[in-house]
């Protein structure tokens, strides 16, 4: 399976293509940020984003969308950009059919390192030796990327085999109640 | 003037298209609400609130969208909602080169009827008079959403006049250094 990972952020918007499947050796396609300038009023912003969004899905053609899951513990005024940015990393993928999961950083740093509270640095050297890189991508948002990706692809049996409950019982649950009336 | 005004929400999002300039009798051509199923993927919430969106613009060809700003005060999961269908509706803008404008609940409830702290009521029996409809829009994100709209034709002359200065004094300010090497 190919995975683009996706670090949402307007300021640095980090995103990794990673190919393969759990068990086996995994390799990175592509890796890289988008970046939009601070200045820009926040709808320039989230266009760039798009813009640059939609060059990797053309050009790499990810079977699947990992977007970081974005939590508001955080600084407000970073947290609404990183919101929207990921809005914007969803919507690219839901126009083009790519089926998107959402990991929180907990969840990314336990699959990659063995722990969920590893630091930037342990993520971006476990990263750089699961691809066999020369050296950790640069910057952390890039790593954070491919994080995202291995996660998925390493999670994704046990997820898929839960999508796949789900959709069985909904096949078994008379007139699909779950969208009566809402389109 | 045109305006398309944005009330964000996933569950509801308000629309409402009015028309006319500060001091002048103004004019509703369209109020309605965007809903997309609880039970649905994020993805594909921002997915049907981008198509609803679109529809609008097409139908309405608005030269203004004025989108209410999103604050983080309130419950977590629902400013998450809220500043992800704000994303997609300034995405929507920005795409057809439309200016974006942001204005805070207060400066719309001030402008629609003299009080920053004025409530749903208050706001719906004032977008009801002043664009001399029959009943207040119904649900509230309409009403809200056509009160965005009034609030950006009356606060454009001031906005205008902003933007005009920025304009000049980035004009005379030598290699437009905001953008360097950022695109």
């Amino acid at each position: 399976m190919r995975v683009l990972g996706v670090d949402p952020g307007l300021t640095r918007c980090g995103v990794g293509v990673v190919e393969g499947v759990a068990g086996r050796p995994l390799r990175m396609l592509g890796v890289g940020v988008i970046r939009t300038p601070a200045e820009a009023d926040t709808a320039e912003r989230l266009l760039l984003v798009e813009q640059g969004l939609e060059r990797w899905l053309t050009e790499y053609r990810p079977e699947y969308v990992a977007v970081e899951r974005v939590f508001s513990q955080h600084n407000v005024r970073t947290v609404m950009g990183t919101a929207q940015a990921s809005a914007v990393a969803m919507l690219c993928a839901a126009r083009r059919g790519l089926p998107v999961a959402l990991h929180t950083p907990s969840e990314v740093k336990a699959a990659v390192t063995g722990s969920g509270r590893a630091d930037k640095a342990q993520v971006g050297s476990m990263v750089t030796r699961l691809l066999r890189l020369d050296a950790p991508p640069k910057p952390a948002d890039a790593a954070d990327a491919l994080a995202l990706a291995i996660c998925h692809i390493w999670r994704a049996p046990a997820t898929n085999r839960l999508q796949q409950a789900v959709a069985a019982h909904r096949r078994t649950t008379a007139e699909a109640p779950l969208m009566k009336g809402t389109r």
